[in-house]
Order: C-alpha cells, then sequence, then structure tokens
C-alpha cells in the first residue's frame, strides 16, 4: 500500500518576499499541494460534500524546520511519507528537496484530522478515516521516516 | 446615506515579493478588506447564511493602475466611493494614498454581484441586493466620482 | 517571433475562499505564473540581476472580468496573448478556460513596465525593454487579440 | 524590559479557505505580524538596510497547534512571548484566543535568526544580534511560558 509520494514545483515571483527568498509560511501551502496530490494519486479527493455534509482535513498541527533558502524558479521536490495512521487522523512527514543537486532545503510534519462538516450549521465533528481512504494508506517504514529525520 | 469609507492597514511583510515592493495582486485583497469594513461600518455583513443557503458578493470585474510603489512597514488609506448600485450588483472605486503625505499610490474599481449558494448543490445564482442593503448605501456624488478619476 | 503562450495550473486548497470557490485575486496570481513561464519559454527571466542593480517589470495596470467560478482541483488553461510592445512596457491579454470543457473562465490584461531597481538605494526607475527581449517578442495579431475579446 | 505583547487582527475573507475557517499557513503570517508590531512598539524595525547590506530575521522553525478554528470577522489577540533569546537567534511563542470569549485558537512558535544579506551577491549569513535590538529584549519568566504551555 502506498506510504509515500513525491511532487513537484516550481516557485513562484508572488511566493517570494522582499527577504528574496520564499516566504516561510509558503512552505504549508506546498505541503498542503502535495499531500493533495497524494491523495488524487490514490483516485481520492481530500474534500468530498454530499447535500447535507462535507468531509475535510483540518489540521491539528503543522511544524517546519527550514536549513536552506528557496529562491524564485527554483524547482523544488517534496518528499510526502505517511508518518502516522490512527483512528481519526493521518500524520505526515515532509521533505524538501532542491531538484537541481538534491541538497535539503526543509523538512515538517502535519497532522490532519478527518471531520465533518454539516452544511446547514456549519457545525465540524472529527469522524473515522473513511474505510475507503484506510484501505489505501498505510504508514511508512519506520527506517525510512528514521533516515528522513536524520537526513 | 453612506456613500464613502475610508479604511487604514499597514503593510505586512509577507504582502511584499522579491522586488521588495507589495505584490501587484495584493491591492485587489485591501479593495476587498476596504469594501467588508465598509459592510460592517453599516452594520451589515458581506457574507449572510441561513440553513439552506450563503449569500455572497463575487466578483464581476476588478481594475488597478499602479502609480507608485508601496512598502513594508507603510501605512496606506484607501479610500472607497460606491461607484454605482444597480439591482443585482455595486459597483465600488478605491483610491490608495500613503498616510504619510497623502501621495497617490493606486486606483481602482471593483463590481460585484448579489449572489445566493444553495448549500446542499453549491449552485450560484444572482440575485436582487436585499433591501435591508439597498436602504443603506447609495452612489457617490458624480463630482467625486469624477475628482476621483482626475486627482 | 512568438505572440503567444499556454500555460495549465490545477486550482490549490489555499486558492480558495469560504465561498468554496477562487479568491479573485488569485487570478492575477495566474496571470502572472503564465507571463514568467512564457519567459522561461523563450530562455528569459523576469528577473534579472548584477551587482548594481535588478531588473524587473513592475505592473502599471491589472484588469480581470470573470464569467464563472473555478474550483478545488480544477484545472484551468490561461492562454496569454502579447497585446502591445511598446519602448518601455508590455501589455498582455489572457483567457482562463477549463481544461475538462474548454469553457471561458475569465480574462484579464497586464501591462508591464520595465524597470531597473538600484540595490544601494532600492531606487526604482523606467528603462527601455533590452534588445535581447525586444528580439523575441511581438504583438498577436490584431485578429486574435479582436477574437480574444469577443469569443 | 519587554518580553510580551499583544495584537488584535480581524479575520479577512481572503484568509479563509473552502472549508469556511482561517487556512491553517495564515496563523504563521499573523505570527509574523505580531513579531514585527512587537518590534515596532520597541521602537526596532524587522528589515534594516544600508547600501551594502540588508539585515533581517529569516525563521529557522515554525510550529503550530490548532485547537478550535477562526472564521471570517472574527476577531483574533495574538499573544507573544519572548521564549529564549540566544547570541544569533530569538524565540518566540503566541497564544492566538478569540477576543469575543478569550478561548484558546491555537498556540505557536517561531525561531528566527538575525542574518545579514550582501546586496551585490545576495549572499546570506547570521550575525549576532546587534545590541541594540539586545538591549531592549528578554526571556519571558519561566513561570509565564510554563503557563502558557499548559492553559
Amino acid at each position: 500500500m502506498p506510504y509515500e509520494f513525491k511532487f513537484r514545483r516550481r516557485i513562484e515571483f508572488a511566493e517570494t518576499d522582499m527577504a528574496g527568498i520564499v516566504h516561510f509560511a509558503n512552505f504549508f501551502r506546498m505541503m498542503e499541494v502535495t499531500e493533495h496530490a497524494f491523495f488524487r494519486s490514490l483516485g481520492l479527493t481530500i474534500h468530498g460534500h454530499d447535500p447535507v455534509s462535507t468531509t475535510g482535513w483540518p489540521r491539528v498541527s503543522a511544524t517546519c524546520d527550514y536549513r536552506a533558502p528557496l529562491r524564485f524558479e527554483e524547482e523544488v521536490e517534496i518528499h510526502l511519507l505517511v508518518a502516522e495512521v490512527r483512528t481519526r487522523s493521518i500524520r505526515y512527514a515532509f521533505v524538501f528537496r532542491k531538484v537541481v543537486d538534491g541538497s535539503e532545503v526543509a523538512r515538517g510534519e502535519v497532522a490532519a484530522v478527518c471531520a465533518s462538516v454539516e452544511k446547514a450549521t456549519g457545525k465540524l465533528s472529527a469522524v473515522p478515516i473513511p474505510d475507503a481512504v484506510r484501505a489505501l494508506i498505510e504508514p511508512a517504514p519506520t527506517k525510512l521516516l528514521h533516515e528522513g529525520q536524520h537526513a
């Protein structure tokens, strides 16, 4: 079963700030884009809905360590590893590397909870991860996650 | 009846880009923030909802002319004028001026249509502006709008 | 000589707003991303620099007309046409179409001036478009631009 | 000496996403805005420059734990505490609370390193925190930080 995914992206002008580098908050957007592309690669969507409710994955926590700056037009590869699958939540680990030389730029983690939102009221509540999702995702081998932490 | 509104804002770091100035797309966000503050000043909200639908103001058109750059930590005053009120839409004109010296930075326009979105289906349709809104907003005098255009 | 370019992009979650559609300001970011990809396709960069100055393309004006909403995960094709080349500025026209059915979503224009920024002082001044750029870009045939306006 | 700061902000429409709540990456922008306002309150700027270099505070790490969603037009108070001052870096802790009822929404941390960027080359290097800054900032009492962690 899939436990990893790689996604490439070229840095856009609007993602930089006056320091000439990618603004630190944008790394979290890149983690999310990678997570969503991972879901699509499995034939899933991160945002389902039916007439009475929508399901989504609000974040419980997010963290990023920055090792080197990313600049305009540089290509970055974002490596997603499934770090943990619990009843109602998934935790992902990410490593950002420059495509040009493989050097590490940043690494981070995001934990997201499976949630249902009632359309009529906006009420949000955590729900068990659907079987259709659980059947397609498993945690990466500990060894791989461990290597990730010390690469 | 109110036809104008002024809003002040200090430029944030994340609004700049690697050219060291506010990214041009962010002027449209500042116009919107001003429009919403105008609505709040009238006791209205730009985004209503009941159990079956939400109402909002999707944009029909937006335009901006840039005369001078805005930089980090500069304070800008955004002057909103109601340019036109139609059955289902409102058009606003905006002038951006630096607080420090009143110099003009940019000016723009946004036209927004009053719309209802069915929660169950996501279907969006234009609707007449509610009387409660119409009763509180009127177009600015032509002279004022004209001055605006040639200031 | 090149006068048009097409660029595809999939809508990201963070580009949507609480109305469930792409926030209107993000269309301007998509126009810019397309313009930059156009430059790269010609072997140019939109942001040059040497030890004493940087060159860039600050915007003079930007406009967008919205015809239909764009939603999360939809693919959009952005069609850039060079509308005008002047001594110090270029004007681009853009049409946004859904990849799934070719339906038009929005169209816009951006005019950008070629500028040099002194690194020591931050002073920005308009400069003639470099020959290396001018040699590679020409305006689209009027007929094509005209069709664009009335498609 | 100052070791804390409070900043209020009203949630903007463009900060929400299609889930109807503030996008998680925007909490990091709010932390930064608060940090910069803290610096301004001390008569300092986060982004200095002279003819040959700029100084700034690139991020080393950032983390956020989310406890409740924030919605459009809600007012949030961001409480900054200086968690640690080292030779070349500062670590801040933040707690987000709704103004309406004081309920906690999120908490996070950002560590930033004092850096100098050579204008001619773009070369970035960590430097000791200037005395003028160090003289004005001290870590919050452990008790306060500890309470923060378990509030």
